[in-house]
């Protein structure tokens, strides 16, 4: 191919992406403009993918972190000959409905390997699908699985915290086939990166483990040559990219100007001028489309040859990996769920939620091979590490437990990545009131509705002497406002089982299971296979009579409610206990079946460990809630929830005393 | 001193904490016996400070990141002669009451420089105490303002993201005078560091722009040349000190099984003998007890040089820094906020409520010099640039405004650190949605008590087209959720003033302002001085008569509510519009207060372009709600706002329908 014809080839990017910001009114053209050159060399001659089979299960990925440059992304698919984006949706860049979204979005289109924009995530996401990439390869061989990862970053991800433990982890864990492409053009939204960063950016990735290489973002044979370079280490890889952010728009080229707003009628006309690039919005030349769309069919034939290689594997082998690509369970999982729930009925144990996890954890993880734990430097505590999982280490990834370090963030985003990989259901822990160290990749697995497990323990004041430092008192309620995410709070060894089981089996949202260190009496009386935490809340202890009491409660609270109720009846007062383990999968029942738990006559009293906010729901806002109204304080468990009132007695009390005042003055009860 | 005895002054500390944490039966003796070596360096030969005088304003600051070593923090506060903490906290210690809590609380006890645990926090609390000095030394001179800030951290801190944001924006600033001693032991909680990583941590901080150091972290004399050279340097250091986790404790010490739990009585005992410390628990010997008590008394002469020069200042200068230490805003404040409200009130602008923030800025900066405004490279959309502030560069901190580069995280945990070293209000800016990446040091704010202050712009769906990554949806309810978090959502320019007035008068709360991209109507009506935002929540547009509907919003809702109870009182619905700038103030209002606001006979009908959750709080679960179910999507802001219905005629279909729905049948209302 001639040079003129590769220069072309990335002025359609640059004027597809310039247009369609002008276009829309909004946008980023900057990027595209300066990483054309970089995007036509890496997919017309390395990335290995087929726009006929964007799910083939052995292409490369390719993570676009700098997210905001989406037309970038959008202009590949669509030249490249993917079906979902087409010239329509360009024309209609950021507009609703199109697919072409202000930034990429997960399942909006193929092509679109992960959801991106808040800075640092696809890095994470990234060293999450290298790792998947090792670990399948390491089950199922290089005939099956053997691929690169590729990344587009920018500075801003860069100076992102998430990044930087990435980047740790990645060299730590020596994943040679992961490669970060670094559009290194010096500019941010606010100007040059030299007004808030010095950092000598290839010496912090070598310290990292990394080989760090750099070259000129505008020269397609020294690009290539990097990438040539980068493929062969063994090492992962990162390649600084120098560009000029908006390159070919004369006014604006290299400055911040060029960075996230159109450019303007004049400086397009100049860029096309100054590009040799004469024709109008939205065209492509017939010579270049095609060879784009030849690019496009570049990999058909290797991907022809996988499925060869993958026919003629054993069927159980094939059976297996395609199972796991599709995210089915195994046959055996209901089962298994089944058999250790009648345990833990028949056991009725006093443990800690974690540890009945853990105990759980043994069964899942002996029938799913694909579940691959971790935890963020609290294997111990979060209860995460089983007998099957041997830990993954630099250079052999045959184990199924990763040791993220202390690194909740880049955890988080990792283990997106592999759900985002396919074949392999990450879960993992941290303490609960962590979940505020990575936030931003959470909500992104619910944003794309991803399978992704965490273990989220020492979920209250009931963790005790570690202190309000330690001690979630809102991060339930923060946790429930993300759309999408199931928050499970069990109460015992039988709900945790079941929550287990819910995560597993919900393919289209992360959860999170809240979970006790301290220990908690087995509180399910029934022995049903029915999986009864399905329902979000239900009866757990039913009154004596018509309920003139309600009490709802979660987690090592139920126990407390299940104490009161106990109290209460012996007064005479007919009460109920609802247990509470998911508000998500309780808004998803039946008006009915919701009425009958809410909408009864009695009394309503919550009883959790944490804010008030969101339990109104449940109780109205006349409703009695004992829980927590600041931070917490560092003492013995026992001692805490004593001191902050979260008790039977204390329940009881309450109760007692509106009833009294009801019967007093009915006006009362709506103060 | 005999090197014996600085053995012995170091193994008070070990006994003191190892006993502790026995007493406990929980805790963290292995960092305080590892570095207790390090920390006699420090406390006796570098750190300038005055037990007496716990809040002098010159005195060094020393910000001990790894706060769950938290004994040896007590132990030198006790050994010091500093008063609040006393043998009797020390055998309490993690019990319930006693100011030797699980981890540092800042405000317990004097001397406690910040709160600490969640890792990595005190790492960036430290860069704003170091930039904090920086600036009032540029403002106040060498004479008034010359010192040191000293970190002890660990492994932990220096692999979560926060710290290598950190890391990066100390570099850049050149921060000379700021000491990172790591406790370089090479143990975290899973086992051996390299578990998890690998990376060259020395060659890592050369990349940031550090000076990197390595010492015998047992070795006084090769500790103390190491903080010289430190201090020598015209870079920020680190000083990496290979020590022992666990010192001592021959059974244990090396491995992380000294790390975080009580050691047991015979290997304390070992340890005992094997360090020649033949004391009684809590017993330290008077000779060893005296020596620290003199060091305690090391820089108070230092303290009083400081005293006689401050005396000598300007009675202004000297004014004006008391002032600004005490947090005191300046006396024109409040007439500023007045003028400026009866500006916006006769103007009435249409403009976004971020415009209307830096308009109230450049009032606000105009009087309070101690205002350091930032970014998280948002500056131009945050809008928290204003005429006085020119940027702070490196070496040069003559500036109020921080370009912090793209790293919320140790943005905030840096505004903790200035707002904790005293001197400063820090404001800063980024998205709303980007409250997820610094909700750590969110939280740390809140519990701290301390006054930052974060702009969080383009707070809906209503930012339009950058689509459903930076939608915030939850973001609201997860941030209301935050005990002690003032969250405010102004509705117009006038209600804008106010917010920010209020942020800078609750001195012992971090506040939100969280702010719309869009352009709003002035909606306010009455020219009154009264900040009526202070209540939280006010009847913004009073109903014709007893009104039937209320109707409540918040931000850039509050013009559609605004709107729609135009069209139904037209219809002869008298409506009322209750705007909600503050969940947290509200409550704080009287119950006769509240009452009249939420408690009538009114149809409640709440508009919030977020999540429901915390809505029932106001308008009951009977309430109706017209917000966001699920996150957003991509396009133009008023096309989006009418996709999700988030409208007035949508409000007053509601409204409408349940009106009539009542009227039918009374029994419908409750469902």
């Amino acid at each position: 191919m001639t040079t003129e014809m590769r220069r072309q080839m990335a002025n359609a990017i640059r004027f597809l992406s310039a247009d369609a910001v002008e276009a829309a009114g909004s946008g980023h053209p900057g990027l595209p403009m300066g990483a054309a050159d970089i995007a036509t060399v890496l997919f017309t001659r390395f990335l290995t993918f087929d726009p006929k089979r964007p799910d083939w299960p052995n292409r490369d990925r390719f993570v676009f972190s700098a997210g905001h440059g989406s037309m970038l992304l959008y202009s590949l698919l669509y030249l490249l000959g993917y079906g979902d984006i087409g010239l329509d949706d360009i024309r209609r860049f950021r507009q609703l409905g199109s697919k072409a979204a202000g930034h990429p979005e997960h399942g909006l289109a193929a092509g679109i390997e992960a959801t991106t924009g808040p800075l640092g995530q696809g890095t994470g996401n990234a060293v999450g699908m290298a790792l998947a990439e090792r670990i399948l390869n390491a089950r199922f061989g290089d005939d099956i699985v053997d691929h690169y990862t590729y990344v587009l970053l920018g500075d801003g991800c860069l100076m992102e915290g998430i990044s930087q433990e990435a980047i740790a982890l990645a060299g730590h864990l020596k994943l040679s086939r992961l490669i970060f492409i670094w559009d290194d053009n010096g500019i941010t939204i606010d100007g040059k990166v030299s007004l808030a960063d010095s950092t000598n950016q290839l010496a912090r990735f070598e310290a990292c483990g990394w080989q760090a290489l750099s070259c000129d973002g505008h020269d397609h044979d020294a690009i290539a040559a990097a990438l040539e370079a980068a493929k062969a280490s063994d090492q992962p890889t990162l390649i600084a990219a120098k560009t000029t952010i908006g390159f070919g728009a004369p006014g604006k080229a290299g400055t911040e100007k060029a960075h996230g707003a159109p450019l303007g009628k004049a400086e397009i006309a100049a860029a096309r001028e100054a590009l040799g690039w004469p024709h109008p919005p939205f065209e492509v030349p017939s010579g270049v489309l095609d060879q784009w769309r030849i690019a496009g069919l570049r990999s058909g034939t290797r991907r022809k040859e996988w499925e060869t290689r993958f026919a003629e594997v054993d069927a159980e082998t094939r059976g297996e990996f395609e199972r796991r690509m599709r995210g089915d369970l195994p046959s055996g999982f209901t089962q298994a769920m089944h058999r250790f729930k009648r345990r833990m009925n028949e056991e009725r144990p006093q443990i800690a939620t974690r540890k009945a996890s853990e105990a759980a954890l043994e069964e899942i993880n002996a029938v799913v091979p694909e579940m691959i734990g971790g935890s963020a430097d609290l294997s111990g505590s979060n209860n995460t590490r089983t007998s099957q999982t041997a830990a993954i280490t630099p250079g052999d990834y045959s184990g199924r437990f990763v040791h993220y370090g202390i690194r909740e963030h880049a955890m988080a985003a990792a283990m997106n990545g592999m759900a985002l990989h396919g074949g392999l259901i990450p879960y993992s822990g941290t303490f609960l009131t962590f979940s505020d160290y990575c936030r931003g990749a959470l909500r992104l697995s619910a944003l794309m509705g991803i399978r992704v497990i965490h273990v989220m323990t020492h979920d209250s004041i009931g963790l005790g002497e570690d202190g309000p430092t330690h001690q979630p008192v809102e991060h339930l309620a923060a946790l429930r406002a993300i759309p999408n995410m199931l928050v499970f709070r069990p109460a015992d060894a039988v709900e945790t089982a079941e929550c287990w089981q819910l995560a597993l089996e919900n393919r289209a949202a992360p959860s999170i299971l809240a979970l006790s260190r301290q220990t908690l009496p087995t509180v399910r009386l029934d022995e049903h296979d029915e999986n009864k935490s399905a329902r979000g809340a239900y009866e757990i202890d039913p009154a004596s009579g018509e309920a003139k009491v309600t009490i709802y409660a979660t987690g090592s609270e139920v126990a407390i409610a299940v104490d009161a109720r106990r109290q209460l009846e012996a007064s005479g007062i007919p009460t109920r206990v609802v247990s509470v383990p998911s508000f998500e999968l309780f808004r998803r029942q039946t008006a009915e079946y919701r009425r009958a738990l809410v909408d009864d006559d009695s009394l309503k009293l919550a009883i959790e460990a944490g804010v008030r906010q969101g339990w109104d729901e449940m109780i109205g806002r006349e409703g009695l809630f004992i829980g927590m109204t600041g931070f917490g304080a560092s003492g013995p468990a026992e001692e805490l929830y004593a001191h902050f009132g979260i008790t039977a007695e204390a329940a009881v009390a309450a109760v007692t005393e509106r009833l009294g005042e009801t019967g007093e003055s009915e006006e009362a009860e709506a103060e």
